[in-house]
């Protein structure tokens, strides 16, 4: 027999939204500055958390601080673009953001993170990160 | 004043993830014989939903269901890796997978899924799909 949902999902309360939105923004000031005591803050420390990188795949915490704490401080600059934040529940949410780099001219990002709320805070379970050609520059 | 937690969260709850990974398995099936009633039925309607894939940006379940619609059926097979399926609480859950295709050889795929469980079943809220160059392959 099929477990029961506990209750219905409320979107977007607007206090639980707005505390997502705060974490995000600092979770992107972090990666820019790559300030990774921060960012290791931000992911949850778990061998479950997995995060698909632009070109690596990280299974686990660990393998994620050790990505980070090797990762060159160069080039981390971008600006976002049509990011979305929806919040279900009190503890859930999910980022997905587009991106573009001064450094990788004619390519797009893409960031997709999953957000749930632990007792010692908000905390990414599951990221994916990648480029594409750039579609407004394709062509031209 | 930050909002405060619903309460502890309960990771992999059994009867939770047996559902989850039932549910990520129909989706599995419908992908490969590009079921499109299925997989549209299994995306969350709302302009929120979020698929960024391997060459687009869908922003909106109508774009999601107006790709699906027109998206070749030819050479959706493929053979899944490395799958974690992971609940948090009742009805939020997180899906990540490498993929292989036998018509992109050299190519890796990935897959992140967020679930969220309402009453009408389980739906994907947000999904990234990209693939790198295939780190076993590159070189060889």
């Amino acid at each position: 027999m099929p477990s029961a949902p506990s209750s219905a999902v409320e979107i977007d309360i607007p206090e639980v939204k707005s505390d997502l939105e705060a974490v995000f923004a600092r979770y992107e000031a972090a990666l820019v500055t790559n300030d990774v005591a921060t960012l290791d803050a931000l992911f949850f420390d778990a061998s479950s958390t997995i995060r698909y990188g632009e070109n690596e795949n990280l299974y686990g915490f660990a393998e994620i601080a050790a990505f980070r704490a090797r990762r060159s401080p160069l080039f981390l600059g971008r600006k976002l673009e049509r990011t979305v934040i929806t919040t279900f529940g009190r503890d859930y949410g999910v980022a997905s953001t587009l991106y573009r780099r001064e450094s990788a001219t004619g390519r797009l990002g893409r960031q997709s993170q999953t957000w749930v709320r632990f007792p010692d805070g908000w905390k990414i379970v599951a990221a994916h990160v990648s480029a594409i050609d750039d579609p407004a520059t394709v062509g031209s």
